[in-house]
């Protein structure tokens, strides 16, 4: 969080290339989409209202006006539908694979919820079933985020790298463990604990009407059911 | 210019991509010199101080540590020396060139210059000779483009598309032409008037103390000593 003219403004910017986290499968569309949608799940974890997004854009050579347009019609899409502004941007060619970048920022009307906060005692959340394979199709959470910080959330963080490792951030930012008894999935156990990109939010709190999955503990290291689970993340690649 | 918690911020956002900006006989510390330069310059031309900035680095898997470290210290370098800090970023995996976004923040305590401004019998200057082949030491004209919009500039760009085709871009939002009658250079004056990033501002004011090269007249287009010059850019291509 930084001051510009008495404002607290958060500012965060997200990459998203293919090959690492889309394929060509991909239409123009998802891939402004996913762009948008990694800044603003940013802004979600920390339960701050995202404002204005400026876009980066590296098109390779072969790429078509309708496709270039479809890229920016997936991102002022979901931009529209949290009222963030697309105010700007740069298109550059490349000889390489596609690749956005988008930059956002917003105003702190609340003191953003960080990773360090989790205390021993709390109950641990995600807003929603795991390993859902959404990574093109997600809505951040954005109103989800707002109302959570609001409610006391101690500490939040958007499930990009998978639930093991992000809740590992969450216990080493806290200097606590987790222990794991629940994990609501759609795909496998696997997938759900190392196959991230689900952008749901992964949080701490006294409690919350969200869905519970364990409990934070005094003890370091992650553990399901007793069973302590590998600190392996997801990494993003493709193909 | 956005509005955000009541301050007036600028935001700009900047791609720089090998094969097109650079080649592989820059060193990782220029890469991200020239990252950093671009939207520092995006300021100078606007007459604005930058604040903050994030970057976006997309790395091919063969980067080394070493190579990494040194583009952050050339972005940062040159960050530093402008009071900018560098409060964030993304790293991510790419298969394909390496890709450096830098985004920016700052906040308008005048009104920013733009490039419509420029007004017949103003005259045009420019910042220091074009053609001058420092398109990876380029130091933004930050402090300059401040001064020069204090001192009241009716229009300012920075040259990036060639001293024509960004000249192009203050007549056409002017709605004026322009005669040159002189252009400081270090070059050829095909690579003065058609060789863009050169980084200098161009812009028009009643009178100055920078080196003056033309001026804005009524009748539409650009002439060089009366003859016409044709509208090409300057192509960020590399091999």
């Amino acid at each position: 969080m930084v001051r510009l003219g008495g404002a607290r403004v958060l500012f965060k910017t997200d990459a998203v290339v293919e090959g690492t986290h889309f394929t060509r499968a991909a239409t123009p569309r998802q891939i402004g989409h996913k762009a948008m949608g990694k800044p603003l799940s940013d802004f979600a974890a920390m339960g701050c209202a995202p404002a204005f997004a400026v876009a980066a854009v590296a098109l390779p050579r072969r790429t078509s006006a309708v496709a270039a347009r479809g890229i920016y019609l997936g991102m002022a899409a979901l931009a529209r539908r949290f009222r963030v502004r697309l105010v700007g941007g740069d298109v550059v060619a490349t000889r390489g694979p596609l690749a956005v970048t988008v930059s956002v920022i917003g105003e702190a009307t609340r003191p953003p919820v960080l990773r360090s906060g989790a205390r021993p005692g709390d109950t641990i959340y995600v807003t929603g079933p795991l390993a859902a394979g959404r990574h093109l199709s997600f809505i951040p959470r954005v109103r989800e985020g707002i109302a959570i910080a609001r409610a006391g959330a101690t500490a939040m963080i958007d499930v990009t790298d998978g639930l093991v490792r992000d809740l590992g951030h969450i216990c080493r930012a806290s200097g606590v463990g987790a222990e794991l008894h629940d994990i609501p999935r759609v795909g496998s156990l696997r997938r759900a604990l190392y196959g991230g990109e689900d952008f749901e939010l992964l949080f701490t709190a006294r409690r919350s009407r969200w869905l519970p999955i364990g409990t934070v503990v005094r003890r370091r290291g992650i553990r399901l059911r007793g069973r302590p689970l590998p600190d392996r993340g997801y990494e993003h690649v493709f193909g």
